[in-house]
């Protein structure tokens, strides 16, 4: 014999046993090599290896250095300083040697072209009001857009102002003035949109409108820009995606029309708005009013107007279709290459954008330099995975939407999971939002990565012992990109972010050296974050059996069942959705059964692809029952009845339907109104049926 | 060594040989045990043999007593006599050891109370009509329901009686009699449905209608029953399955109300409308009315009307709520159970229902004969196989469509096709109709079943040497349960029947004797639709990459490309369309490219169940492309936008949105018109595109 007894064996064997010993070794390499799967079968504990591979591998000098070349320009959607940060993004995805591409939309955009606003005091004088805020001269230039509602229309009004605290209905009947004709002067903070301010001031009567930010007593001369859009995407595409050659409606078209006010409108800065309403006479300010304007305010605000004070406001501004990018990384997953793990955030900023979103591309592209290290070390991810740079976000999420439309059937199958950052640091303290099959996912993957601002804890520790416990947010809000993915296409989404209601949102203020000075100094919060988005991505992208809990699901629409039944009327019946909750939860629970012995029979070595394919199909699958074709009722681009966007998000903030049913129904006739709610209640029971089916996997 | 050798191997051995024998032998079954799946790789050619075992299993002596029994009694949905059929169903598939269950639904069903009609000739006679076909002493009893129109409204009309041809727009202008107050006399044959033609008579102000089936000469007695709802499935459940519990709306909500006609109709014999006809004044037959007359009432009609005869008719009827019971048999997939091959046929009969549906039936029942017999000689099929007997048909195809509602979400992703029967023997000639990706597969089965008219040759060489050669319908018709699969689902679908038009369509006179006299006397025609039906199946469930073929959907779809363009104005641009279906056609090229190679990889052994997993995903998706989440304009539950029921299926039978727009704008201002027509264009070209997307698997 010449054949050298491999090492493993020990050194006194008979020809025999060594013969036999080849033999099966050539067998056991032929099996391999045709059954190649069961490689993975046999390191279970790979994956933890590049878990740790890749929590090892951060790096805040590498976030900040991203952050200061993104912030460089301001990067307004649309614009050439934006598809600057497009290339920016797509040169370092392939510098790091990841598939890359970009996709592109030509969607319906706005742009402020002159405006003005000057205060006419009784006196005769005038006073030529601030549109912007002082250049500043740490920035490397004054190339901030001028303070500006995308999509408001365009005006010129000369008359008097009134200011109307929140703008919303009660606010209005509170004022006890008529504002026909007037320009109100709204401030933020009742909890109502953009577009739906200036829609209740346009119901009202008024002219015009002015939208000021009292919120902080620090940076009184930003100027919150934004959108007053109703609804998501581009508005001449409404539910397809906007790519070369397709249809787009006519301006004129009802269905593009109904999406914009009627009445222009302008963000100013809280100075200004001092400037105005102090100037004011007419009633005094309403003391339950009074009470809540900020300190600096309250000296200064005392009648409400209207007038004697004129206003000479003018915004000519422009729509037009622009060309917009979405640049995407792909790592293509080795075992289920047509299972997708979505990573996104947006571009586009209003300004330097450092916060919004500046911090979170950072952290995108810091992620794909960790991940590029795995893929070096041997890491092949098990399912795909995806990082999404959208463009267009400030303009009502239309890079996302776009791509969510034009991508739909195979988002319905293909997708995973969306995982989405948008300001990834906005200051201390940890944020995430979640659909709640991912809650438990979430609460594992925070207990791994260390807090940022307390040595020797993690991330969870701090966020389980804040206030709100480990609190998480829903996601029926339409205030990031989250948004197409769940309530238009029932992904399972996460948001994560740090820090909350940062003072210089949207406004010129919100560069690099605010993050540097207050947002994050160290850069460890944007650490942090990255570990928490990367991952939760790892864990979705090579579990063999998604990390999916369905019981926490169960547990949250028995919470808004209890919720609904503290609202409603007792001749409503919750009975058919207390039923459909509870089936949910029996299915929950099977599905938990069948998942442990899946994972038993995976440790034992056994055969289960198909198997666990089969699972997984289910697990994804669930949260499509949630969505209903029809949609909400007057937004039925909507399609999810447990995560939207309610009208009054003050009554409930889930069940989108129902709470709009009664929202509705106050105003109706009395026999309309229970009807009405219970065909919602009824709707909502049927998406629960079909995610409990879904769950199940059975025809019946 | 005690061991005897296994006597494959050759009788000199040496212990050492035996010994490694052995081992090898061990490791081979450890492997074996732990990768099943390697199974079936090493037996390409096992299904075929099952699929001979089929074929060679057939027996039209079984099927003929089958049909014998189901025949006994009328068997109408929602009465003790078709829940009897579901019992006899459910036990013969509970005797082959199938698993099988029952699944209930509560809906509203239609039968009549009482009705009356009777003839007031001038010289004041009268004669009172028959309202059901003559007592047959061959058939068990005279309890066949009376003729009726399910879902008409009751009333009680006395005046006069108008001939009005086919009941066409054209025919009322070609009438040019006012028809305001008259019950109107129509011909079946005008290509409207019964719902469209009592619709078009309520428009023109008639009081009632009287339909008769004027196509045979032999069963002039007949009264051909039917149903003259619109739409389809549960009028008050619209959308989701009425299981127990579940909403149901009000009989005054206009949702249910617009269902169902203002007028009330019934059907009656060719001889009672000759007694009416014949004695008609008023107006000549318009000449080209005339010409088509059944060569008997050529003789006997001759003026239209309106009188001088009156008619006295009452109809009385009532609406209630029925169960009605789909039942099903599963035969559970080995390797991918969670894909399923459906087999559906309706059970429920207007009567005794020899050819509708009960042809059908019996052919289910001996298909799961036959399966069983596959299933003893060890036959385990790939995918899961679902038998399935639907209840109340005849009343709008309403098992089969609230079982489709409730399992919607499983459908879309779960079912691979859905293979209907329903007629299945009406007389001699094959027919077919399907979604085109399954054109080839019928062709290849046709191929394998012998012709049950002509000795030594297959289905396929009779039916591919007959007029239309080996024409294939498409499934754009609401006519029987393949309705819901193909246009609320997207479930590739096809419908199988020897035979059409056969004269005792919905009559007492549709019995076992008019089938073994007439429509199959030797029973071979029910053998040969048992044969392609169950091969159609068994390659579905059993072929490890789907027998799809997309090409022939691209090609389908330039055809209606074409014949669109000949019909439609030059200022319409078909250009998206156009380019749409090239890339449509582009993708299936690839695609049958990396079919190729899949099965080039498959058979040289290697392991690709998870390739062919995602490649099967994507193939079954394809079809969901062309659903429509809006759904075709004023229809919206059909989702389908290349087939489904257009408004006047004379003018186009494919892309019924299209089709419609055509059709509303004859009428319309000349500038919405095309608008319109070009927005349906776009809708069509998205859904391509759409379709184009699940079949490259792609995200963008």
């Amino acid at each position: 014999m010449t054949i050298k007894p491999l090492n493993l064996i020990t050194t006194k064997l008979s020809p025999l046993t060594t013969m036999v010993s080849i033999l099966i070794l050539i067998i056991l390499a032929f099996y391999s090599f045709h059954f190649p799967h069961s490689h993975s079968l046999k390191h279970p504990n790979k994956s933890t290896t590049f878990q740790s591979l890749f929590l090892s591998s951060s790096s805040n000098s590498t976030i900040s250095s991203y952050l200061r070349t993104l912030t460089m320009h301001p990067h307004l959607a649309g614009t050439k300083p934006n598809s600057n940060t497009a290339l920016f993004v797509l040169n370092h995805f392939t510098s790091l040697n990841l598939k890359s591409h970009t996709t592109s939309y030509n969607v319906l955009l706005s742009y402020p072209l002159h405006s003005s606003l000057s205060l006419h005091l009784t006196n005769g004088s005038f006073i030529n009001l601030p549109l912007t805020e002082p250049s500043e001269p740490s920035e490397p230039g004054s190339d901030v857009v001028h303070a500006y509602h995308a999509y408001s229309p365009s005006g010129s009004v000369y008359t008097k102002a009134v200011f109307v605290n929140y703008g919303r209905d009660k606010d209005y009947e509170t004022l006890g003035v008529d504002v026909k004709g007037c320009i109100v002067i709204v401030r933020k903070g009742g909890g109502l949109g953009r577009n739906t301010v200036v829609e209740k001031a346009e119901k009202n009567g008024a002219a015009a409108v002015l939208i000021y930010n009292d919120e902080n007593d620090t940076w009184r001369n930003g100027f919150e820009r934004g959108n007053v859009m109703k609804g998501v995407g581009d508005p001449v595409s409404p539910g397809w995606g906007s790519v070369d050659g397709s249809e787009r409606l006519s301006l004129e078209d009802n269905e593009v029309l109904e999406r914009f006010p009627k009445i222009p409108s302008m963000p100013i800065s809280a100075n200004v708005a001092d400037a105005i309403l102090s100037s004011l006479g007419g009633n005094l300010v309403p003391f339950e009013w009074r009470d809540t304007l900020n300190l600096k305010d309250k000296g200064v605000i005392s009648h409400v107007g209207p007038g004697p004070t004129m206003l000479n406001f003018t915004y000519l501004g422009e729509k037009k279709i622009a060309t917009i990018q979405n640049v995407f990384a792909v790592i293509k997953g080795s075992e289920e290459p047509d299972r997708h793990v979505l990573l996104g955030n947006h571009r586009d900023a209003w300004t330097y954008g450092a916060v919004d979103p500046s911090s979170g591309t950072a952290a995108l592209l810091d992620l794909a330099r960790r991940y590029s290290i795995l893929l070096s070390s041997g890491w092949k991810p098990r399912r795909t995975i995806v990082l999404c740079s959208w463009d267009a976000e400030e303009f009502g999420m239309i890079g996302s939407t776009e791509w969510v439309e034009q991508n739909l059937i195979n988002l319905g199958s293909k997708a995973v999971a969306y995982l989405n950052v948008d300001c990834a640091v906005q200051g201390p303290g940890f944020f995430v939002g979640s659909t709640p099959q991912l809650d438990n996912l979430i609460r594992e993957v925070t207990r791994k990565v260390k807090d940022p601002d307390s040595k020797g804890v993690s991330v969870y520790e701090t966020w389980a012992a804040s206030d709100g416990e480990d609190n998480i947010q829903r996601l029926g809000r339409v205030d990031s990109d989250f948004a197409p993915f769940v309530q238009h296409a029932g992904v399972p989404s996460v948001d994560v972010y740090y820090g909350k209601d940062f003072p210089v949102y949207h406004t010129a203020f919100d560069s690099y050296n605010w993050m540097a000075e207050y947002g994050d100094p160290f850069f460890q919060r944007h650490v942090a974050v990255t570990g928490i988005w990367g991952l939760l991505a790892l864990r979705l992208a090579d579990d063999s059996i998604l990390p999916f809990d369905y019981l926490s699901y169960a547990n949250e629409l028995q919470l808004y069942r209890d919720k609904l039944s503290n609202v409603l009327d007792q001749k409503i019946s919750l009975l058919p959705l207390t039923t459909s909750i509870k089936e949910f939860a029996l299915a929950a629970k099977e599905v938990d059964g069948e998942l442990k012995e899946l994972r038993l029979v995976e440790t034992s070595g056994q055969f289960v692809d198909m198997k666990r394919r089969a699972m997984n199909d289910r697990l994804m699958l669930t949260e499509k029952g949630f969505l209903d074709g029809d949609g909400l009722k007057g937004k039925q681009w909507f399609k999810h009845l447990v995560f939207g966007p309610p009208n009054d998000a003050e009554k409930l903030d889930f069940f989108p339907g129902i709470a709009d049913s009664t929202t509705r129904s106050s105003g109706t006739s009395e026999k309309e109104t229970p009807t009405e709610i219970q065909h919602e209640i009824w709707r909502v029971t049927r998406a629960i049926q079909r995610a409990t089916s879904a769950l199940r996997g059975e025809f019946t």
